[in-house]
């Protein structure tokens, strides 16, 4: 924890003071993206002190050669990692013959840093003195354009303070970098060719293995005197990998000067000529300049809040940490492109590899859905629709399956597996129905069925022939059963009928077999051509239909509970509230086969259950479950206390929600984990955001409309939010009174509140 | 398989013809050790095809830096390799002006290798032509002496067979070598001292880390004309870790050339001035001279031969697959020194790392107690009473234990765990078990009570501890139970209660506590002292009491077997005989986790339950679990047939033992798994004895008394074996008529044949 680190305030992220123990956990916080892009709040200026250096382009990665310690036969051979991409935003700079970097610098005042997430960009301002006695003052602005996706920008300005100042302005592109991460010290970016031309220039540079193509590019312009120089470099410094302008400007004392650099990436994924890319969208960004495209990004920030902001009231805290949810969420992803996900680290940091987990469908999916266009969630569904044929493979190569099962991978960039340990790997297989789930949950809540025979059924009938594969026939219990898994909670590796895989497994069978005959039904080309493809006969759904008839699931009818998986009972069975407070996290604290044989929760999993299928259980059935397991449950997953926080709303536990909703939208910022500086949680974001809408908010969607229980915690004077309800926006107003809502559409729109048929009105 | 490689013989391992593809198998099948140094076969002059390069010196280990993919807490950061040496034995060549290598010849003819197993050397000759045209003949000796175990020899001759020949002899030492499955690819050794002196030199070098200190030495002789020449080298090439002395002969067509090179290691473990010490070792084999070291070599193992020979009448494949085992067992460890221990490829290969597995107590210790002086199994259980503080440790640093529980690590060489896999490092903890069993089973087997009140009690209480605390109470069932182990079946993980675990557990802390009492009675200031040591009170043996009298064991009472864990029964159980055979062996056809939720068994688990408890079942018992769990078991360990052997042999299947016996005895012979050239299965040669003198011979010990049931395979005509039984030797021979018994001795011997007892006069 670091909990009064970062200034609470209701739309900005703000440091103040020059601490070099935060540097890295602020490059974390203060980091910037635009869903094509993003990068660390690394210094634009050298730094010598402990930073650490990330650029990330979406969809570029590198199949890094996996490392183990014991090879398992079923491990994929590489791992796809998150590319830290060549550096743009660097301004080497010099004062006065002395290289500026704060971490040499005899002192440091006034340190400020925002990002001020209302419009959209990171800023950081500062005093500093040199150790030949210079004083300036700095002033730096930088975004990544919405609008123009491939571009960013960065204001640097300088004032001396004390004494005139030759200042070397010294902005580069490097293609040099590497990764933290790397298993084998490879190098992962091949240069290919550097060019310049007047105040631009551009590295192109490929990945090794992949031959991503990605050009790097930057334009300069010098300011003095209040206004732009008509300055080229004095002299280039050209590597094969990098390239640096010097420009010098003799600045008075008290006279402002700066740089302003456009930067970013122009990529093969869009273009088939990427320095031409590149020089056309210098032109564009030049022809619109700095103030222009700030108002632009402030501009189409707007546009996101408008749709997706969350207020709450009279607790600043919360709201900064919804805030903050949301505007990472939007910076990672906007749901543009369907070859992209959402990355567990977006564009913060490089741990985990990969860029799609079952995060996604989990967790991600709802906010997408309500607070974006529902093409943007069916881009995701669409996503694994086109990495399919992996899965299919993935199943049958590494895991020994037939007949066209899909198994998606745990961790992927392009639909291969690329995390290798195997109790995860190749056991963590409850991740196929969440990817089930979504699809069943973009038609609930969109309405729109049409994925489903376009591409929705194929991946149905993967999944629901994995699991019918998969389980196997206990003669002892006369019954089948999935065994050798770990389930959500990870702190139980290969065990035998875990409840939530088995009831996932089941209801997938059971979805894929309804919507087959939904789709013949409705849908009889489709179905034709579908069935034609996978080869599915009525032999082959009888088979499905005995494996989920007849699955088993564990359960204590004494403790009207299911087990969470068989044995669990067995465990020594000490809550959480007597476990002595030292021995946690217990996963820093204790060796793997003690947690493993504990009975601590890593992150909801039975629970997880009665989340996704809320409506299969009574409440009764609810509270039981959620009364046992909570007390068991440590929550040192990201994705945990969101889940309990809305069951605990549902429970009127209010308390506990509450307490839930503060962990989950305040983990980065107040660095529970004392892991930020490694990056953000982001896909959790999503979950935070879950806690507020599902958990306060009580939304639902039942037969087509949409349903609230709102509650308030005693702690918030109000709160509100909006729902992109199939083309038409609902807001929703709750306060301790009463709860509003409005309605930005076209037609007027039955919701139910509290069980109750409210007609609401549209605005406009 | 490669059934037909190795020539049939009673007394030699024999190849004949040249086959590169073989050699990296014959460089492991022909090794030499003298249990304090040994090195594979590889060739003295250079070879440019592919070999496998290993030398090897006793105690002499490398810590090398822990890989993993995905660390987890407990995992120890190193592991201790089997170090390869510094190379003394290499001689290059050169014949004529060209480099004599076997890769480049344009012919070999008549090449053959014996490894003369009853005198304790190898030998190799072949006939060459170089490319140049010059044709030799070659013969090459070597041994490593049993008496000056830190001396090798080796003999190599030269013929040029159709011209005269300028033949250059370059014997080497090298101490640039580095092991192949180094993790990171770091040097192992650090080059001290480069020295010589006439035909003698010695380079001195230090493992990195753990300092060992090891001279490497050779002194040269060269041969022409059929007597040794007075030459000196004729030039010498001298880097820091390599030195090269040039002799140059001409030799006339027709006539022999040779060297005689003597060699070997000085260690820091023994000496103190290492390099004074290899002076004088090579003073000592200079005056014996060759024939004389070869005549003590040939006397040596005739002494080994007379206790520990195994004779099979009428199989000359089973004759030379018992000599085998028992000719590498001998090699690999002697019991000379406690500091050492058998490792599981002995001096034959580098896999595994470490040198201590609970192999040494589950399998090897029979074979030492009944063919050696019994000090030599004492040393191997002194062996881990000398690294009982390191078991502590680790059990306390790595895996939380508290008060003096003792967990023996998984592998070792310095009694730090260097293992690092969760699932075999954390959770395969029955191996406590073995190392408790073997202080019984000396006991038992010698008669000699006295190392347990001198060091073995300590043991016993610090893992009775162990089991104590590893237990944890089921309210569930009211008993209780050991939860997330692996079973000596590692196609298990992380499974609730093995059975084996948790009979060896509750039979460890009840034989703890019996060795107290009787320690207490019989030895009161041993007693005193240890009690005082270790502190343990009577309510501490009272809680010991109440966990092992109320331990948990799986069971299905209608199938009147054992359950192997928690839930086997819920598997889908197919017989080995109904899979089919193109998917075996399954830990190379199936991914991990299929392996897993089989049933398929790597080695006996259940039934090695019954091997060590034996008297606690009844033989209706055994024959029920045995034929379930015989039908899941692919032995897929080279640890298993013997087990097996030994039960059919009992319940008298005898085609299966036989079966059983064939495959552990030949298992590297006719390299049964294809991966001999990595090295030889060392420590399940023990095993191999185990199924001829416990399996046909029957042999057990009860009641002070050795016993016999004998019986035969059919296919032989007879065998017959010794054991030393508290130092009276007991020959027993068995053919299809009867058994005999001779005795030599001094005293007159009791021995129970079918459960009759017979009375034995010694011969002499």
């Amino acid at each position: 924890m670091n909990q009064d680190y970062i200034k609470p305030d209701n739309w900005s992220i703000i440091e103040e003071g020059f601490d070099r123990e935060q540097v890295k956990s602020s490059e974390s916080l203060f980091s910037i993206g635009n869903g094509a892009m993003g990068q660390r709040a690394n210094f634009e200026e050298n730094y010598t002190g402990e930073t650490f250096q990330g650029s990330y382009i979406a969809g570029i990665y590198y199949p890094d050669k996996t490392k183990v310690g014991w090879w398992k036969n079923g491990y994929p051979k590489y791992f796809a990692k998150v590319l830290n991409a060549p550096n743009w935003i660097g301004i080497d700079i010099e004062i006065n013959g002395e290289n500026f970097d704060l971490n040499t610098c005899t002192e440091v005042s006034n340190y400020r840093r925002e990002l001020n997430m209302k419009e959209g960009w990171y800023h950081r301002s500062f005093h500093a003195t040199l150790k030949n006695g210079t004083e300036v003052a700095v002033d730096v602005r930088r975004f990544l354009s919405l609008d123009l996706d491939e571009v960013g920008v960065i204001n640097y300005e300088i004032t001396p303070l004390n004494k005139d100042a030759k200042i070397i302005y010294k902005p580069y592109i490097d293609a040099g970098v590497t990764n933290e991460d790397a298993n084998w010290d490879e190098k992962f970016w091949e240069p290919l060719d550097v060019k310049k031309s007047g105040n631009e220039a551009f590295v192109t540079a490929q990945t090794f293995k992949t031959h991503f193509k990605v050009t790097t590019f930057m334009q300069n312009t010098i300011f003095a005197k209040g206004e732009k120089q008509n300055l080229s470099p004095i002299s280039v410094d050209t590597k094969s990998d990098k390239i640096l302008f010097y420009y010098d400007v003799i600045v008075a004392k008290g006279e402002k000067s700066g740089i302003q650099k456009i930067g970013g990436y122009t990529v093969s994924l869009n273009h088939e000529d990427t320095i031409l890319a590149a020089e056309n969208v210098i032109k564009t960004a030049l022809a619109k300049g700095y103030n222009q495209l700030l108002q632009d990004q402030i501009d189409a920030w707007a546009k996101i809040w408008e749709m997706s902001d969350i207020t709450i009231d009279g607790d600043v805290k919360a709201q900064q940490g919804i805030r903050f949810n949301i505007f990472q969420l939007n910076q990672t992803y906007l749901g543009k492109d369907s070859r992209l996900n959402i990355g567990p680290k977006g564009f913060t940091g490089e741990k985990y590899g990969g860029s799609t987990y079952w995060d996604t469908e989990a967790y991600c999916i709802p906010f997408y859905m309500a607070t974006k266009d529902q093409q943007v969630a069916r881009n995701l569904l669409t996503y694994r629709y086109n990495q399919l044929d992996k899965a299919i493979e993935n199943a049958k190569d590494n895991l020994g399956f037939t007949n066209g099962a899909a198994l998606y991978p745990m961790v992927t960039m392009n639909g291969e597996e690329c995390h290798n340990e195997w109790e995860i790997t190749h056991e963590e297989i409850h991740r196929n129905g969440a990817i089930a789930f979504a699809i069943y949950n973009y038609y609930r809540f969109t309405g729109d069925y049409s994925y489903i025979p376009e591409k929705g059924l194929e991946v149905l009938i993967g999944i629901a022939r994995f699991w019918h594969q998969r389980a196997s026939f206990s003669k002892n219990k006369n019954q089948y059963m999935i065994l050798g898994v770990t389930g959500p909670n990870e702190y139980e590796n290969n065990i035998n009928n875990n409840f939530y895989t088995n009831y996932i497994a089941k209801w997938c069978i059971d979805y894929a077999a309804e919507q087959i005959q939904k789709v013949s039904l409705e849908y009889p080309s489709d179905h034709k051509r579908i069935i034609e493809k996978v080869k599915l006969s009525d032999a082959e759904l009888q088979e499905w239909n005995k494996v989920a008839g007849n699955m088993y699931f564990p359960r204590s009818e004494e403790m009207g509970i299911y087990l969470q998986q068989d044995g669990f009972l067995d465990k020594d069975l000490v809550r959480v509230k007597d476990l002595d407070r030292s021995q946690r996290p217990i996963n820093q604290k204790w060796s793997w086969d003690r947690v493993l044989r504990s009975p601590y929760i890593k992150q909801a999993d039975v629970l997880q259950c009665f989340y996704f299928f809320e409506d299969h259980f009574s409440k009764e059935e609810l509270e039981r479950n959620f009364d046992f397991y909570e007390s068991f449950t440590v929550h040192e997953s990201s994705l945990s206390p969101c889940v309990h926080s809305i069951q605990a709303a549902l429970l009127d536990k209010m308390d506990m929600a509450y307490a839930f909703y503060l962990r989950t939208s305040r983990l980065d910022l107040d660095d529970y984990n004392k892991e930020v500086e490694e990056g953000c949680h982001i896909t959790s974001m999503a979950g935070t955001w879950m806690s507020i809408v599902e958990g306060f908010g009580g939304m639902r969607v039942k037969n087509d409309a949409l349903h609230f229980s709102p509650k308030i915690p005693k702690e918030w004077g109000g709160y509100s939010f909006k729902i992109n309800f199939r083309n038409q926006i609902v807001k929703i107003s709750v306060n301790h009174q009463e709860t509003k809502l409005s309605l930005e559409g076209t037609q007027e729109l039955t919701v139910f509140v509290n069980g109750t048929a409210v007609l609401v009105q549209p605005n406009n």
